[in-house]
């Protein structure tokens, strides 16, 4: 494999996170179920706003987030999503810059406005997400950038885009550009009610175009319906060349063929917000993968990027993520 | 409330478990995955009975086995469900008539065979379930006995029911003849998988019909879409008066308004299979609830049932519960 321009193309929702923390009792108070991922409309949104209380915007979506990471760790990548000509838009796009990030997905200059997450944070770190996608499902076949696909070792997608049927076209197309090309494909599963919506079409997906999945614990049992994590594992060993799969604190499991490697989550002293933990995750191993670096090392990067993300709330880095590698001496 | 006839009155899908030791290698072999739940036709269920070498059959099915159990603890129950006049349904009959249960449902004469689930239970304690429903969704409203149910202080359903609506027709109108009575209702959620299919309306069920829940931790956390744990079970909290939510071997947790009970899992010196734990659960927790026990005295004998299915193959009691609970001095 000769060198590439980028290391990583992800394709994804562009989403501005709107994050607040609060109390228990206000998740409640808004009928919300903790840890859920709530979508809203325009009303909703401005509503939730209101009553929040302080918040920080900084840019997010998952496959957003993975971008940055691997730009943090001195990668090369490059993103493709939505945003509209806002306010918000304008943000997205100047974080992306700011963080290193190739982005030239042209802005929507009518419809609905540049999408957010409202994240309200809880004191046991753990997210409640109610997202408004506006602009960013609008995404198309004609957003895919073939030069860019071509020149990225990895290209790589958040499961959540299949929800649009013209997202997931803009995949597929993708995918057939990065295979041809001699170039890898990976997905993250995002989660498990994604899964739910998705399972037959991610599991044909996987099977056909697939190289490198993403996925934690309960979201691989939803793919194969069970409640068995190792019969889930084994059915995906044959589904798909390589998997890596997060079990939170239990750490994760990478599977390739017979080969298993399994490596523990890196101790966090103070857990403040989950968000992003996956993202970062991903972030980590495909840098690792991308240069050639083997699956226990890509694995231990991909854990050490995920403890940087819940150490602080936010889903991007805040700390140069090549530099933190190099001070656990793993690059 | 004045003692009824029965304590406990179970309706659910009547099936003979066909119950085989295998090896991971022949579930993989047929193209299973360990700990799914698969639905089969009569072809599928004449090769697997062909290749799956010696088997028990023993009377099962979700509701029938909790049946079988308040029995066995001393309990009255009482039994709906549907067979065929064929050699298995006559081997159900006469299993619940051997375990007191009283069963009158009239059988089909015609149709489908009895249902029968081939369950392959792997060295781990694992069962991975191959269902033939056959007679057993022909449950209808003229098989709801107005006085049995006027007659049972809880009637309960399992989730599994739901999956048919003449079925779900039939629990509804048992529901409404038992609140009419001034008896509880009760649900089992049965499988998170069974829960997804049938989110809305067992929410809408359990919000306007039900006294009792009974729920694992991943089927509590499909009603609600959440990952959460804490987030799914306030939410319970709010939806219903009274919930029990097992979590393996992380023991149970039951929640009544505010009030909240923990109890531990009874330890388990080796688990040979573990079908019917939840059933078997419910029984304990609803023997001890008819009776007016304290929440944590109902949890414990829940534990001490569930403890007793799992170390011996079949999800019908191998000791009489009720000599079992007093040598362990809970009644």
């Amino acid at each position: 494999m000769t060198q590439k321009q980028f290391d990583v193309l992800t394709i994804g929702n562009a989403i501005v996170d709107v994050i607040a923390m609060v109390d228990d009792s206000f998740v409640s108070h808004e009928n919300l179920v903790k840890g859920s991922m709530n979508l809203i409309d325009e009303a909703r949104a401005e509503q939730l706003y209101s009553v929040m209380g302080p918040a920080n915007e900084t840019s997010g979506g998952s496959a957003g987030n993975t971008a940055a990471g691997i730009a943090s760790f001195g990668g090369t990548a490059a993103y493709f999503g939505k945003v509209k000509n806002d306010k918000l838009g304008t943000i997205f796009r100047n974080d992306m810059k700011t963080q290193s990030v190739h982005f030239n997905t042209e802005a929507a200059n009518d419809g609905p406005a540049t999408a957010r997450s409202f994240i309200l944070v809880t004191p046991d770190a753990e997210r409640t997400m109610n997202t408004y996608l506006g602009a960013c499902v609008n995404l198309t076949k004609a957003d895919v950038d073939e030069k860019i696909v071509k020149a990225s070792a990895v290209t790589y997608m958040e499961g959540y885009l299949w929800d649009k049927p013209e997202a997931q076209e803009a995949f597929r197309l993708a995918a057939q550009i990065a295979r041809a090309s001699g170039n890898l494909t990976s997905i993250t599963l995002s989660d498990s009610f994604c899964v739910e919506r998705h399972r037959d079409s991610f599991l044909d997906l996987i099977r056909s175009s697939i190289d490198v999945v993403f996925a934690n614990e309960s979201e691989i049992k939803s793919l194969y319906k069970t409640q068995n994590f190792d019969g889930a594992v084994s059915a995906m060993r044959k589904d798909c060349p390589l998997a890596a799969i997060t079990r939170s604190e239990k750490g994760s499991l990478i599977v390739r063929g017979d080969e298993t490697v399994s490596v523990k989550a890196l101790p966090v002293s103070h857990v403040v917000d989950v968000t992003g933990a996956g993202d970062l995750y991903a972030a980590g191993f495909l840098y690792g993968h991308t240069k050639h670096m083997p699956l226990q090392r890509c694995a231990e990067l991909a854990s050490l990027a995920a403890a940087e993300i819940i150490s602080h709330t936010g889903a991007r880095p805040l700390v140069n993520l090549k530099h933190h590698a190099k001070n656990a001496k793993l690059i």
